[in-house]
């Protein structure tokens, strides 16, 4: 799994602003300080980076990713274990401390598949990715999990087909316009819009007893670009598998907020509530073309067709189909590894992860990721030899067993949970790397120092910062003059909400800990997103085929990593933080504004009689159901909360200010450590240890993802999701005690900026 | 040839607004009395409107088609004179005075076609639709005009192909961007977006040498539904004939301006302006797709794919096609059925046309609306017979030629030109007609009127009224609150401007002749538009298949035919123009603070180097060229003759408010000559008769197709038209002309509004 997919579907695309408006706004005697350093170790960390940036090698990486994607690596696998002890021998070989941390998990690996069309004609689907000779580790057939969706139940079901496109919740409102309803049916769904684990999960909620979910060519296929092999995107027979576990808790099943440890008490697997509640199996366009010929019934609204060259009927039938799904569900191990390189502060963690576990492959995802990572590793290795010894402990983590449901991340975060509270600083993920523009989620005390980063690091096609570069990607994206202005106003990369794609999740939403999830992308020749084409032949030939950017990865990472550890003050800066919870706060105002609008409209829609006048009766559609209009809600208690957030942001940057504007001396060591400790504090106040409603593993108030988004973020989620559930009134509830956590995260920095304040000098 | 297509292409949608809010504002005691009647005509008149609407008989309607669309008649075709003397010999029966009159145009007809795949591989395109043993007439094929474009000049090149989607001149722009030349090259260009001729005219400005033209399955096949014969839709080997005339100047290329009659002065073909200038196929997607598969280069812009198994590229080659189109250049006669029920003023003259030339059987186009117009005809015919004398002349017109050019009408309105300004009070069109919603374009001095027609007529499908359901659902397309608010304060159709898709077009650009254009359309079950397969019986199978549209149509205009016949005074009304023509301007307005805001944005990105730092040097674009920011314009002229006009059309207004409040006692004869000889001439004030720079044949000044558009109207196209080719200055001078027409106009209405009130008793 990778957040990258959310970026194709469009989701939330990460948003950057960069260049130097802000640097030149800083008053002209403003030294150029680090954020967050002393003046002398501005300079040597200054130095010591650029040593980093220099000794990063491309060659390094690809020779990473050709060693790790040698042979299919998924969990339980014999290479995945191999991987896992030569990844462990690198970080020794480099001189960190490390070790592999084991946990078993429940991941369920195929035994049976059967997918047969039945009527009006006979088809059996062929469920497998043609090796093809050009492609060398195409041929591991004996290696290579078949194609499925893991934590589907077992299952064995025959009835007619639907076809409900994306499968999200708002296509099922279009089917019961259209008088049609998937109870007792099978139904058809094609990849994209959202995760795929949403799709089985709504569909059953629906009535639904079975799920098929294919790889639409208009998706990633030849309407995109030329196919594999002749181009780089996804062939008629390749197949998309993926976890469909639900959304619940990520991580194992069997051990919902605890660690997976040997001794750990197991949910039976009947009680796991994440495993799907019908079957639900992955399939190429080949497979499903005969499928979707054989529907008749309507025609498919224009928004729900694909590319293939058929009229896209809805159903239901006359197709019929029979699937079969069943699977081994034998506890696996994961092998997550584990390297610190100890700073002078051992109480200060900076976490780095980046899984090495994939579907099949896996050059691109992970392994791109990873092994740009390892050569961090490499030369943050290479460096200490050399005599820097970070300031802060540096812990690099090579995570397993992400792809079925960040199970290596999770098990591990729920077994530390207590340590990293009390010692992480923060959290730096990556997963798969491509070309093109930096992208950046997290939270956003990170944007300033992540922007900050971004303007050392140099864009391997143009002669730009990767920050300028983002930054006028962004302009030249950007939907309208208002958001080009608002663009051109900022010199910062916007950081945006992350939901829950990769290994960040347990870290952001589970223990409180600041996250940025890292990686370039946007200029695709394609993709064989969990394919076994997804290998080093296509990433070679197809994807960043020089490694430049797997480079710039390193780089900026690194850079970062670097760059948190040696800093005297965590280089945090809440004011871009504040901006993003406000627009939060606004998007919820005007969820509720357009529901009214909305539901006022069709309601007289209604009694002016416009659906019914409207409808073809050769295609009749029935009128939407009235809704009651919204109420209005009371956002004061949160915008209260802003307020006080505002002005804490703000004494916080005067604070800090106030000591780089006195030639940032050294602090007092006592000073630091308090500021620090404070700081630290500030993520956990996002928390709330009761959860999201209906969500208990989720803890963070302000960061989520959503029950019916999956990757996509939704900010704010106690009040968002009872909006979208249309329960106003629980939503309206929620808004005070989501107010107290920005109270709360507010007293925490106004008490970091008083501590500071303390030590200083009194400025006239 | 239809304006129908027109709305396919969703260029100018024509909008609705109906229901009773009109009506419900009017003070309670004005009575119902028609627009323009006297209270005693109007009690007359709605009895023998209902008499008329009741005798309609929707099988007449398709016996009508049945025979006329029973083999094919193109123009110079064998069935094209037998039903041109069918249609004299039935207007006879039903006691109009009719005749046939004849022209000698130059219409080309196919004598070779070729289109070959030369290189990468060999492929020889059919060029033929095939026979289908369900559809009794597709067999015809001995009569039927092989697939082609008419008015291609002949030509045989061979060349390197070039996709450019709809071969529009902002595809052009893109193409410069991708660094594509078609300099040399055959281009191949997708059905849809604007009037097929445009496609060789812009690809023959950029230097190609040929032009092939195909419909994509996107545009009208199995994108859309079932293909033909399950569906309604166009089949794999369908092709869409079609005119490519040059936009200079509709009908006979060779006697611009004039009759193409017996003894007219003849241009030399090789002088006549509107043939192409290379030579132009149409095929289908059948056949386009081997030579879209062999095109390498640059994938096509995500806008650009249609709905093929293909990746779409955009070339150019290394596909090498050759392509040889000749035809038989000699004259052909049609035969223009004219036929007069002569009314008590002889002087006034109502005109109602539809053609009936097809390319092939053309059962919907055009045999569906000239059904109708008999099953008018005839009941006027029956009417007349029990008594009833229209108040003016009615002339109903069967054109012949439309297809190719609009011959038949263009010819006819050329040679009685000064006849027509004299006596023409307005001219009502209709072509296809198919099921869903009353559609309505013209002069909207008419729109209250026809709106008042749209009242009196029931829909088929609903209770409703055809303007009712109209207005219904202009709200469900509105595209947001605003337009909705809009809508519903409305009672009226709204008639939108016309370009010159059908038969209209002499009428109103050329003589200054009010003008409607009415259909039924919008629930389409498919299109076999300009195709052997545009037939009885797949018009019986998948369109209005038991005539109830055609009924609604022939009641529709029959009605608008005796309602404007019967009236005391013409039942115009002027503040709607005033309202359109409004809007026409601050369009203009728009457009240029549109361009001025586009082009300062480009040149500040271009500035900040967006374009070349965003662009992916795996595949390049090049920035856009900087563009002067074009200057302010003086609109003051056209405002300020727009106030006059508002003016004088309230003056008008209450005028005829003034008869109503007086109870609309029966005006003297010479005050009613005088009146609508005033409000007649006010049409021909909209002329010029110096016509629109470049195109002297379009003498209307505010109504007019685009040069680049050809079905699509450019409102105002003196100023539009050189804004659109960025001459600001040449844009601006024509501004005061354009405002003397509107002035010259204005005082018109105003001599009307003066007559009308002379002949009144004082109001206190």
């Amino acid at each position: 799994m990778s957040y990258r997919r959310l970026m194709l579907c469009a989701f939330f695309v990460s948003q950057f602003v960069a260049g130097q408006s802000k640097e030149e706004k800083m008053p002209r005697e403003m030294p150029s300080y680090l954020l967050g350093y002393s003046s002398q170790n501005s300079e040597k960390e200054k130095q010591w980076e650029q040593k980093f940036r220099e000794g990063i090698v491309p060659g390094n990486i690809r020779e990473n990713m050709k060693r790790l994607s040698a042979r299919p690596h998924h969990v339980g696998s014999p290479y995945d274990k191999d991987n896992a002890e030569w990844i462990l021998s690198k970080f020794k070989e480099w001189g960190f401390d490390a070790h592999i941390e084991t946990f078993n998990v429940l991941f369920p690996t195929p035994k049976q598949r059967v997918l047969e069309l039945l009527e009006p004609t006979r088809f059996v689907a062929k469920l497998q990715e043609p090796v093809l000779s050009v492609d060398p580790t195409s041929g591991q057939t004996a290696e290579q999990l078949p194609t499925y969706n893991a934590y589907s139940i077992d299952g064995d079901v025959t009835a007619s087909l639907v076809y409900v496109n994306y499968g999200n919740r708002e296509d099922y409102e279009q089917l019961d316009r259209l008088g049609i309803s998937v109870k007792g049916s099978i139904v058809i769904v094609r990849y994209g819009s959202g995760w795929r684990g949403i799709k089985p999960k709504v569909a059953a909620e629906h009535g639904a007893i079975g799920c098929i979910i294919y790889s639409d060519p208009k998706g990633d296929g030849y309407f995109e670009g030329d196919d594999y092999p002749s181009g780089g995107w996804r062939p008629r027979f390749g197949v998309q598998r993926g976890s469909v576990m639900d959304t619940d808790y990520p991580g194992d099943p069997l051990t919902p907020g605890v660690g997976a440890t040997a001794d750990a008490t197991r949910l039976a697997i009947k009680d796991a509530k994440t495993i799907t509640r019908i079957p639900v199996l992955p399939i190429s366009y080949a497979d499903a073309e005969p499928l979707l010929s054989a529907l008749k019934g309507p025609v498919a609204p224009e928004g729900w067709r694909g590319g293939l060259a058929v009229t896209y009927h809805v159903g239901p039938g006359p197709a019929k189909v029979h699937l079969k799904v069943a699977s081994d569900w034998a506890l696996k191990p994961v092998y997550d590894v584990i390297a610190t390189l100890r700073g002078r502060d051992d109480g200060q963690w900076v976490l780095r992860g980046n899984h090495f576990d994939a579907w099949v492959n896996g050059a691109d995802d992970p392994v791109s990721g990873q092994s740009a990572l390892l050569e961090e590793a490499r030369m943050l290795g290479e460096l200490h030899r050399q005599g820097w010894i970070p300031g802060r402990t540096i812990i690099y983590c090579a995570w397993d067993g992400e792809e079925p449901g960040l199970l290596g991340s999770v098990e591990w975060v729920e077994t530390h949970v207590d340590d990293l509270k009390n010692h992480a600083v923060a959290y730096i993920n990556s997963d798969s790397n491509e070309r093109g523009f930096l992208e950046s989620g997290g939270t956003q005390d990170l944007q300033s120092f992540v922007s900050s980063v971004a303007r050392d690091i140099l864009d391997p096609e143009t002669s730009l910062t990767v920050l300028q570069r983002s930054r006028l990607d962004s302009i030249a994206k950007a939907k309208d003059a208002e958001e080009r202005k608002n663009f051109r106003s900022h010199g910062d990369l916007l950081v945006h909400a992350l939901g829950d794609g990769s290994d960040y999740t347990a870290f952001q939403d589970f223990a409180g800990i600041s996250t940025l999830s890292i990686e370039f992308g946007g200029e695709d020749d394609g993709t064989q997103y969990h394919s076994i084409y997804d290998d080093f032949y296509w990433y070679t030939s197809f994807v960043d085929t020089n490694f430049v950017y797997g480079r710039a990865l390193a780089q900026t990472i690194g850079t970062a990593v670097m760059r948190l550890a040696d800093s005297d003050l965590i280089p945090v800066d809440y004011s871009p933080q504040f901006e993003a919870i406000t627009k939060y706060e606004a998007e919820l105002e005007k969820i509720l504004k357009d529901k009214q609008d909305e539901f006022t409209e069709r309601n007289l829609e209604l009694q002016e009689g416009v659906f019914t006048a409207t409808t073809d009766p050769r295609r009749p559609i029935a009128p939407p159901p009235a809704e009651a209009v919204p109420p209005y809600m009371n956002f004061a208690p949160m915008k209260n909360a802003l307020e006080a957030l505002k002005k804490s942001a703000e004494h916080y940057s005067k604070a800090v200010s106030a000591w780089r504007t006195n030639g940032s001396p050294e602090l007092p060591e006592h000073a630091k450590q308090q500021a620090n400790t404070d700081l630290m504090r500030v993520s956990r106040l996002f928390l709330n240890e009761r959860g999201l409603p209906d969500r208990p593993w989720f803890k963070n108030q302000i960061y989520a993802p959503g029950a019916y988004t999956g990757y996509g973020a939704k900010p704010i989620a106690a009040v968002r999701e009872y909006m979208d559930e249309k329960k106003w009134k629980e939503a309206d509830e929620q808004i005070p005690q989501v107010a107290k956590i920005i109270e709360s995260v507010s007293a925490g920095i106004e008490k970091a900026a008083q501590d500071i304040e303390g030590v200083l000098p009194q400025t006239p």
